[in-house]
């Protein structure tokens, strides 16, 4: 198996455990003699970063949707240029923290076409598509509850919840369309290998850490073997 | 001739008197009772701003042209959400300097496909083009000139013009290269009629101010009668 020049993403909710299997790929490679660069979206660069500042510094309620895509799509442009590519043709493999399809599921469960998502991906990273997209699939409440916060949930704008989906306590209502909405995200991410452009594979990040880590290396085996 | 509920953009090169011809329209409008809403692009929002400051926050040649284009797309549709459509719905006329037509000039002069702006530009800000854009004319020497400025290249990315396009002295080898780009600029934006989706008028603005306006004027009542 030759991971250099391969680029990794690695997606799903908050708690599904992306942090700590990216890690664990990220010793795997490096103890097989291979070089990692780990990134994460949207950030990355000091140019992405202050993009996402953009993205932080306001109750995204204000913000248009449009713009908001268009500011991730903007992050991942430049992380991509600067970053990314420049790794991958040094042999490197890259691993990176959420990536478009993280706006395939938050956005799209938020009402934008997610066909729009993909035509503007392509605009801003051209055939720089991770060859390989693994989708930590969490029902939400296990989610929640490994995270000890509940859902935040703000008028229409829950597609916020790529930056700050969790919060102190809140009202039920909120959190039952919170929950809701979190359950859309579940299932696009769960369709994300037959829409996306490149490969993805879907693990069950249920189980505790180390069972997930096996399903995580049989998914990189299949997908680079 | 009604202009309620209009959006009339300004554009063109730096020195070709933008500002001015907008200042003597709003004035004209509302010596007839009309309610005026002026902008700018990028820009004219809380958001749009921060974006500004983040093109503006760089030397533009660490900055991926895609990244660049979608930034200001970015900006574009939050001010069209937050300014521009509320302000049209309440029947103001807004004036906008500079838009989507910038970058089909500056951008594309430096060698991003003109449909794909315009493709962003209709994901930006959907249906919401100006109804008429006014071209300020002028050779790009005259404009130097005016402004009392060189002009500024930085290795490919003279699309930075938009924003920087002058500075100090400059080794003449430089000021070439960047003459040979804004006159591209003027070819751009000379085309624009033809290939902008919503009607352009293309105004001489080399004579007087006060010429101009006639022109402008003119360009206005044929454009609404």
């Amino acid at each position: 198996m030759d991971l250099r020049g391969k680029f990794i993403v690695f997606d799903g909710p908050d708690g599904s455990g992306k942090g700590a299997q990216l890690q664990r790929l990220e010793a795997w490679i490096q103890e097989q003699g291979g070089q990692v660069r780990r990134t994460r979206d949207p950030g990355g660069t000091v140019i992405s970063d202050r993009i996402r500042h953009v993205l932080l510094g306001y109750d995204l309620s204000e913000m248009d949707p449009n713009c908001e895509a268009l500011l991730f799509m903007a992050s991942r442009a430049q992380l991509v240029a600067e970053v990314v590519r420049p790794a991958l043709a040094k042999g490197a493999t890259v691993l990176c923290d959420r990536f478009i399809s993280a706006t395939c599921a938050y956005q799209v469960a938020a009402g934008f076409p997610r066909e729009d998502v993909l035509a503007l991906g392509r605009y801003a990273v051209g055939d720089t598509w991770p060859d390989l997209t693994i989708v930590l699939d969490l029902p939400p409440e296990v989610g929640f509850a490994r995270t000890g916060r509940k859902p935040h949930h703000v008028g229409k704008r829950a597609d916020a919840g790529q930056l700050s989906i969790f919060e102190g306590a809140r009202p039920d209502a909120m959190e039952a369309r919170s929950l809701e909405f979190h359950r859309r995200v579940r299932e696009l991410f769960r369709e994300l290998p037959d829409v996306y452009p490149k490969p993805v594979a879907v693990v069950d990040a249920e189980p505790e850490e180390a069972v997930v880590w096996q399903a995580v290396q049989k998914a990189v085996q299949d997908a680079f073997q």
